[in-house]
């Protein structure tokens, strides 16, 4: 049987920090090559990322994903453990990934190893890890999606293994994520004597009555799987030193965090007609400059997501919330190769000092995988 | 006789940038040495400032007070002419400082120097030429006042050579100012992620309900003397540069013309108020910094008042309003000296990109002043 906590705790002696492999791939790959899994190395643009499939191409095909890179640990001498020392005391293991993600990749490797071995399905089984999801994300897991697409492989699901849970293990398992937006407002106006107004067009009352109309109502009150979508000004800027000056031009930066009641085109959209309101009431020139990190997605309740579910519940004897909240993960990369759902450990200490996780947590989240795996192919 | 165009145009080409020299005073105090003029430099602080007497210290004197300082270009590729080229096309004088107000400067200087050349008074002419009226005016007009008081010179009544007329040459003369008033606002929230808003408090949204609050009504409709008051939003700065992080801070100014119906006192205490009121509904701290640039002021009509008046109808045949519309000028120093008016050019295109201002109109100003001379002294 193989033990997740001290592969977890291995991974953790191996450095990776972002976009550092630290020996963490070469690790896995021993380990799963020896367990008859065909593994690849997909590195691409200097990232590197494990593919690794037992059984056969096209069967019916269960997936997992996730990261090994960490983010770095920070001061040093604030760590009560060194962060790269696996520690284990007192059934805890302390070091940088301990939550986020080591130890659920080493649940789900532990997992497939097992069930494959002990119990060998009819289908497949294909694990993803990147070593690229802290960092910018352009080579990590999109790549290794690239390259399943040119050689034919597929997932006809897939778990990622991201911690899922605030506070208690079984809590809740994510089923999308809201998308999100950055709009970049500019206000072009006429520059003049502040005591003048008349004669000038003042960018700044045409941007605080735009931003404002903005503020004023929620732009919706949520729906059946997502949280109400939110708007944040994060940044205002002028940049005119003198007061008895109107300016000509200032700019706005706007990121909204968006549910399911739209998308980024019905938001660009809206947006962009009150602009265009304000702007024809106060000729002065509102421009948008829209750049959309994401749009949101949802794996509709179903077969995947009631398996997933039950086994949850029956494992830890809580049924978990069907949720949707948090950043993004690579679950958005995902979700246009198949179903998917995130499920994994709690999420406490994920980039701190002191990250650290019970062994018998990621022993149980292991035992979680495995009994998915047993009930997708049984 | 004294070219006043062409001394515009040699004035715009000194870069006198506030609280730049850039040369202006010193062509001015040659120019007015030569002419009989006693010149004396009376800076203070490093602001530049030139007091010009001609006659004998004590006798009846008129005074006229002006500045060469400008407020900056502003984007320099947006100029038809470089700001500071004095460009001569059509008869129109082009650059930063045509009609705010070198050509008012040069206006006065000129008819000055051809005054007590051609037809030298019994008395004197006192010339008041500041570097520092488009900055913070602590050392300009300020010290030229202080300097006279402790040297025993003073004017009996000031023409102020600010732009007075909004469209026409000869329409309208200030014998009063609304007060003059900046605010530094600071908000001051909680940082944090943008996804979660409600771990947040966005200075900026506190910030854009204050000043959409402080722009959405008129401070009052105006009174018997007195345009309406005025508020301008001059700058909004943040300079956060993360898309994902709500800031901790947010700053703006305000910049308030008041008429006689409010003091800065009263204002003060309104716009405290307002704050207090947002602040208590958004746990954003918002405070307020003010500085008071003057309050507002009136010089009853009467003889000098009616001199000005009758010389202004009978050189453009316009019977010129009696106005204290505008922005702050000097004009709110030298009241407390003695009476004092502002008569000058028409103030279009002050502190906008192409500032310029016809040659013809700058010879028309110096001859209306000239006439008053001559009146005063006849």
């Amino acid at each position: 049987m193989t033990d997740a906590a001290q592969l977890t705790a291995r991974l953790i002696q191996c450095p990776s920090v972002t976009p550092e492999e630290g020996g963490a791939l070469v690790l896995l790959r021993d380990l799963l090559a020896d367990a008859g899994f065909e593994v690849t190395r997909v590195d691409r643009n200097g990232t590197p990322n494990l593919f690794a499939r037992w059984g056969a191409k096209g069967a019916k095909t269960f997936g997992f994903n996730g990261h090994t890179d960490v983010v770095p640990p920070g001061p040093l001498g604030s760590w009560t453990h060194p962060p790269f020392s696996g520690h284990l005391e007192d059934g805890v293991i302390w070091g940088r990934g301990a939550t986020d993600m080591k130890s659920g990749v080493a649940a789900f490797v532990a997992a497939a190893v097992d069930f494959v071995t002990e119990t060998p399905p009819d289908g497949a089984v294909i694990l993803t890890v990147t070593g690229d999801e802290e960092g910018p994300g352009r080579d990590g897991t999109v790549a290794l999606l690239d390259w399943m697409t040119a050689n034919g492989e597929r997932m006809d699901v897939c778990v990622v293994g991201e911690p899922s849970n605030p506070n208690t293990f079984g809590e809740m398992m994510k089923i999308g994520r809201r998308g999100s937006m950055n709009v970049h407002v500019t206000a072009k106006g006429v520059q003049g004597h502040a005591a003048y107004p008349h004669r000038a067009k003042n960018p700044l009352h045409a941007l605080t009555r735009y931003l404002n109309d903005l503020i004023a109502a929620p732009l919706d009150e949520g729906t059946e799987h997502f949280d109400p979508s939110g708007l944040q000004i994060v940044t205002i800027d002028t940049g005119n030193p003198a007061s008895n000056v109107i300016p000509e031009k200032a700019e706005a930066v706007v990121n909204i965090r968006f549910n399911d009641a739209h998308s980024s085109a019905s938001l660009t959209k809206d947006l962009t007609e009150r602009a265009a309101k304000i702007s024809a009431e106060t000729a002065v020139e509102i421009t948008l400059d829209v750049h959309v990190s994401g749009e949101s997605f949802l794996t509709q309740p179903g077969p995947f997501v009631d398996l997933v579910r039950g086994v949850v519940r029956e494992e830890t004897g809580i049924d978990p919330v069907l949720s949707t909240s948090g950043g993004t993960s690579d679950a958005r990369f995902v979700k246009d190769h198949c179903p998917v759902v995130e499920f994994g450990l709690v999420g406490l200490y994920m980039h701190q000092v002191d990250e650290r996780v019970p062994a018998q947590q990621v022993n149980d989240l292991k035992r979680v995988y495995q009994k998915m795996l047993e009930r997708y192919f049984a």
